[in-house]
């Protein structure tokens, strides 16, 4: 008995300490020193009760080549608590610079609080293929990789100059909707296979040049953008350069005040008993 | 005992799935509906097989405010196989473009490479009081992301040009060792407390003058440098100008070769059977 305890806390631990990562059936028994039958129904037992706390789930292929993998859910609480210390801390005082700008770059890059939130912009894109999720650098990296990793992929550097280290690339100029200047932006030809269906993160989207410019430059390498999540929508303008966008928190810039958007709120099923008003 | 196995297996469930994130005690005992006198037997129950497992362990503090944190261990057979990986694929023909550079930039951006590298990084310091990892934009983020998360802290982020977006800044000038060209870099005067300890984290190191200026930007903010932290390093010169630095790789430009360093296989126990000869 008191083996079977160690076993499943020890199968816990390794399934749940590498979400998305296949584990293979002949390492695993030959570790826990146990016959695969036996190892297939402490597989099965893990996956029914993560599956009834929540706490996502655990697919077995079985035969030769057998592996099992932990696939997390999303964690809802977390999330919405995430998104709740980012609306409070983005109203501190002296977050607006001289210059009108909401200073963020702090909190981006606080793992604690970016992760939850690459996991609700993967959300909606679980279940579709995605072969990479693309950011321009360079405050956007750290929710576009927390994406990356809910979705069991890699993230593709767009630069905002192309660069010696990287070989030939292809470069494109836009106009900036926030700063109305002439900006470029630049890929590696080698950074991407063609026909990837690719999800373009971002910190910010005011106008959305940026967002549409980014889907010109993939679809020059025939990549298919499938959307764009970003963590901080601006109100204004309303109609944004680029359809297929989602961001989980909004800034009314008359108002003042940063709050969770409506569809991160349905995401984390907080929408009702909300605290924001 | 049907139940037990189930409470064990859902509170490992939540331990692991959090590293370093602090649960109540009052919370856990609410959520898996148990005395708290049960959960701290459980607790210490699942913190003997983790650490007889090599998985870690877990740290519980008892009364009114208490909590407990999953602490994992650096998985040296992950960190073993992440280096081989890199030392293999930065083989490939194409790497070396027609300047010279090695690319490198996907690589950087798959977050299963990183993160054992992260935590590579990070091992020297988990006793140590860290109170950031700074690093350079750009390609060294996800490692410096990776290494902050091990260390159970957050990313000081240098920019190349201060950014209006930033509020005031501090810049200095310094000369590249690879480029020969004066370059400059930025740290917004809010980013950092006076008296921080900081480990410098970066993609790559040829003379060291990226890690020597960012010390001394750093040191203008009353910040402390622990040392630097860095993936690649190359190994001409010999002597860098910075002396407390590690590596993890070492890339040999006249060999054409990268391999992992001495420290790292030390670190990962590969150093005597190791297959990079």
């Amino acid at each position: 008995m008191r083996d079977r305890y160690k076993r499943l806390i020890a199968l816990t631990g390794y399934l749940l300490a590498h979400p998305r990562t296949q584990w293979s059936l002949t390492e695993l028994s030959a570790t826990l020193q146990v016959a695969k039958s036996t190892l297939s129904e402490d597989l099965m037992f893990i996956k029914d009760i993560l599956e009834s706390a929540g706490q996502g789930t655990v697919v077995t292929q079985v035969g030769a080549q057998g592996g099992v993998v932990y696939l997390p859910a999303l964690d809802r609480k977390r999330a919405a608590l995430a998104l709740e210390t980012w609306a409070h801390r983005l109203a501190e005082p002296d977050r607006l610079t001289a210059d009108g700008f909401l200073y963020m770059t702090d909190l981006l890059f606080e793992p604690r609080l970016v992760e939850p939130l690459g996991e609700l912009l993967a959300a909606p894109f679980r279940d579709q293929a995605v072969d990479a999720v693309a950011t321009v650098e360079t405050k956007g990296i750290p929710l576009a990789l927390a994406c990356a990793k809910a979705l069991g992929t890699d993230v593709v550097l767009i630069r905002r100059d192309s660069r010696l280290s990287e070989g030939s690339a292809l470069s494109i100029n836009y106009l900036s909707g926030s700063s109305r200047r002439i900006q470029s932006m630049s890929l590696a030809r080698r950074a991407l296979h063609r026909g990837s269906q690719v999800l373009f993160v971002d910190d910010f989207m005011k106008a959305g040049g940026t967002a549409r410019a980014a889907t010109d430059l993939l679809g020059e390498f025939g990549a298919h953008v499938v959307g764009a999540g970003v963590l901080v929508s601006t109100a204004e303008p309303l109609s944004k350069l680029i359809s297929k966008f989602w961001s989980l928190l909004e800034w009314d810039e008359a108002l003042a005040k940063v709050v969770p958007s409506v569809w991160a709120q349905d995401l984390c099923g907080t929408g009702e008993g909300d605290s924001h008003g």
